[in-house]
């Protein structure tokens, strides 16, 4: 069995890289190290499993070579695409970002696979297709839908070819729509900023809005685990599930309050103005993930618990100054 | 009042410009020349109220200058921004048709907008966003919405970026969910496929399908005025409504028992298998406009009654042979 990942050096592709090695997957990894970074997979090029290519998917042609030279050792069977922006504000100052980053990755990703005919694709979605719904419970087949920031656009334009794919060359999408994911190697995410805000000032950490803001976390470990699940259980043409914990969220006033306590305890907080951190951010929302419970995969960390851990393994990834 | 027109060459674009005229709205006229024509406005250049440039929307740098242009006599108050590839088979054999022709187009559009400071858009939308979602009656809250067309995936993706760009630059954006749309000049679809085959034999027509498939139509003077309506009835930021007709459609084979009728009376039908006409093609499908109506407008043709005044003038402009 042979997986292509892209974005392998990211955060996710990263962590999904080195658990499919781990269960004797071979994996061909591409990335352009934009992100990502050489440092994410020092332990994994030294596997014969691992093969890796600096690529920018934006170009077709480099793309599809390196996806040629991967073939001629061991056909790929599945392409698992994580590539992707991760910071949504840049994206949303410049939409050349998503454009390029998070869309035409996915574009040229489907080019590639007709090309080579490989049949199946698991695809890093996000709760940002959802825009922002209000108090509604967010299950799956809610509409409308209309996102609020050009990831969250982008991601649903990925969606969107992925299933058009499947009625001509694809034969299986897994599309995975994502809470917030936290763990190691962050790259980005409130946990880091707070950590690097505190690094510079240990006396006060100052919050982008008014703390208010609620949201579903959930640790890389458990998304690995849902995405495998998912992908071994489920056997539509267009199999899409939200992942995410099993609550409501925790607010980001109890995340910075869970920082303080490993990383400065005794500093002050001060809050902001408003229930949004930036534009584009949706305050708050309800994520439901019954249908990923019906296919029986239960999370067993809550919000609060991924945050905990992820805490700790943040602030030793940076130095536990 | 100034509005920019995109594909204003093309069927509904050239409809649409030569209505603005007639209501004394001056109309900057853009296409490429692809799938529209200058026949198609060629009644049009004459006025002091239209003027038009052949730029290929996909290129930025042309697309920004003849905005600019046309800024110089009188700053554009909004874009109906029209152009899209028209050929959904085409698009499903060769994804970079609808990329270009049906995504980047809008995406420019907006980056147009954001640099000259546009603020509201109008937007040539599809029912071929909601995919095939079988018997469910397509309201426009309904989910999920997975395309089966690389034309119906691009079209969701440009109504996902203008819905991002509300958050940040743009103040109302109208998106016009067309259903299948008929009149003069015809460029493609059933009616104008029918006709050609019969002037090439006129004893009998060959039906892709098995004539089952059931569609809504609407005549093309009946679409203006709804999307007028909707612009000066709806005031929300993001305004979606289905546009369509007030039954659940005509198939096929009455279709082309129509089209004989008229164009070669005692002809015979023979009808293919299956009730897809192509891939990507959505068989039957039940498109509400409920929300439409409680706005205030209904359409005064059934679908029977569209399709009847449009073989006539698609007769007409096919030489009446």
């Amino acid at each position: 069995m042979t997986i292509l990942v892209t974005g392998a050096a990211g955060f996710i592709g990263s962590n999904l890289s080195r658990k499919f090695i781990s269960d004797g997957i071979r994996v061909v990894g591409i990335d352009n190290l934009c992100r990502g970074s050489l440092s994410n997979i020092a332990d994994l090029v030294e596997s014969p499993l691992f093969s890796f290519q600096e690529i920018n998917l934006c170009d077709l042609e480099a793309y599809a070579a390196a996806v040629l030279e991967a073939q001629m050792e061991e056909s790929i069977d599945e392409v698992w695409h994580m590539a992707a922006n991760s910071d949504i504000p840049a994206g949303i100052n410049d939409a050349n970002i998503d454009l390029h980053d998070t869309f035409m990755t996915t574009f040229n990703t489907l080019e590639v696979m007709k090309k080579f005919d490989i049949k199946f694709i698991a695809f890093a979605s996000s709760s940002a297709v959802y825009g922002d719904l209000g108090e509604q419970v967010l299950t799956e087949n809610i509409g409308p839908l209309f996102p609020i920031s050009n990831y969250g656009a982008m991601k649903l334009a990925s969606e969107a070819l992925i299933s058009a794919s499947i009625e001509s060359f694809i034969e299986g999408a897994y599309i995975f729509r994502f809470p917030n994911v936290i763990g190691v190697p962050a790259t980005h995410g409130v946990i880091l900023d707070f950590i690097r805000k505190l690094k510079h000032s240990r006396k006060s950490l100052e919050v982008l809005g008014d703390g208010t803001q609620q949201k579903s976390y959930l640790h890389v470990e458990e998304l690995l685990d849902a995405m495998q699940f998912i992908r071994n259980h489920a056997n539509d043409g267009c199999n899409y599930f939200n992942i995410g914990p099993n609550d409501i969220g925790i607010t980001v006033s109890s995340i910075a309050e869970k920082v303080l306590e490993v990383v400065a305890p005794g500093a002050s907080i001060f809050y902001g103005a408003g229930n949004k951190g930036w534009v584009g951010d949706v305050p708050k929302f309800s994520y439901s993930i019954e249908k990923l419970k019906n296919l029986g995969w239960v999370p067993k960390l809550s919000s609060s618990q991924a945050i905990s851990k992820a805490v700790v393994e943040i602030y030793k990834q940076e130095g536990s100054f």
